[in-house]
């Protein structure tokens, strides 16, 4: 499958590693590809990230990244999503499924950090509002990089994933490509897009945790 | 020991009920102790509750219950909490732990509900600054009333309880009191009071889960 990545840090080359490696046709897109050298927040050189991929992903433009993918993912920080998707080109994303992983979280006045929408709203919602021909699906943004990649890496993967969107079958259709890419076998679909809130307000809660256990590799389960 | 609950819908009659059962000294607080006939809210009227109980707690004011508990519990909705604890009087909580249960939920404007104060600020930290001499530990309001004080009824009690508070020695009796009254095993301290916003953020979430599962008998596991 065509899957373009728009952001380029860690997030972006963990889910870029594991699409590559399973055969996925990967465009990674980035805001400055022409300079491949500069590590990137988090994560390596895109240099770096070719070479462990063996370069069987190309790095491109967020244009054409999101021209490429059949399904575009944005891996961005929250806080520049909106701001990458439009450089995306709104042609480029209409019609396809757009796999939100972002969280709104400034972390600039140090900890806790807070969410710059939150409550009333929610990042996904203003992706949906701004892209109104493309299919939001909020799905990811609870578990760090390594493990929305391989969920069974944590207690056999027997823990949970929350999506939404408001695109009923795009939601299922995320929930089986998260299944067939790495392994998501418990997706909990809340529903329509509002129920990015809950999901993007858990980060608070979940910062928390990862500075409290020492490690970012947890996720939460609903114990019934 | 003696316990004075401050409010009288379903979650102080919850945790009273199960409270006085064990022989703990309850004084249930009420906005409006001579009006024992009338229904209150989810739960039921003062009248059936004092007879459910066999009269082995009491039916108090506000400034009445905060003055004979040792421990106070903070039971009332969270939009009304600040109002509430004020009616209390500050010299009877004066020096005690106050286990704040309360989440300020607004579901004036239909689902999903709104928090009337996140992110940035926390109910928890609210009461906190308005009762600086008050020992507030953040504790049982991610749960259903039903589950605070069993949480075993849902898978053997393997789920977790997040407390939180600014006072180290408040929240260990905190959780020491929770395994005595109630059984919870798995608390998890996450430190000082400003995580009362993630804990009060996650209710979104819960009340979509709520809504989904067709049940608030559930909880979280964090899963490593």
């Amino acid at each position: 499958m065509k899957i373009g990545i728009i952001g380029s840090g860690i997030v972006g080359q963990t889910l870029g590693s594991a699409l590559a490696d399973r055969g996925e046709d990967v465009a990674l897109g980035t805001r400055s590809p022409d300079r491949l050298g500069d590590k990137r927040g988090w994560g390596k050189s895109l240099d770096d990230w070719l070479r462990g991929v063996e370069h069987r992903a190309r790095i491109v433009s967020f244009p054409d990244a999101a021209a490429h993918g059949e399904v575009v993912i944005n891996a961005t920080p929250g806080t520049v999503s909106l701001e990458a998707l439009a450089l995306c080109g709104t042609g480029n994303l209409r019609g396809k499924i757009l796999i939100d992983v972002a969280n709104p979280l400034d972390f600039s006045a140090g900890m806790p950090p807070v969410l710059t929408v939150s409550n009333r709203d929610s990042l996904g919602e203003q992706i949906q509002r701004a892209f109104p021909d493309v299919k939001v699906v909020k799905a990811l943004n609870t578990v760090t990089a390594q493990l929305m990649v391989n969920p069974a890496q944590v207690a056999g993967g027997e823990h949970d994933l929350f999506i939404c969107g408001d695109d009923e079958r795009a939601r299922k259709e995320v929930a089986q490509l998260l299944e067939q890419w790495f392994g998501w076998r418990n997706v909990i679909d809340l529903g329509d897009i509002t129920n990015a809130r809950g999901t993007e307000m858990l980060l608070p809660l979940w910062v928390r945790l990862y500075s409290m256990l020492g490690t970012p590799m947890f996720n939460f389960r609903v114990v019934r």
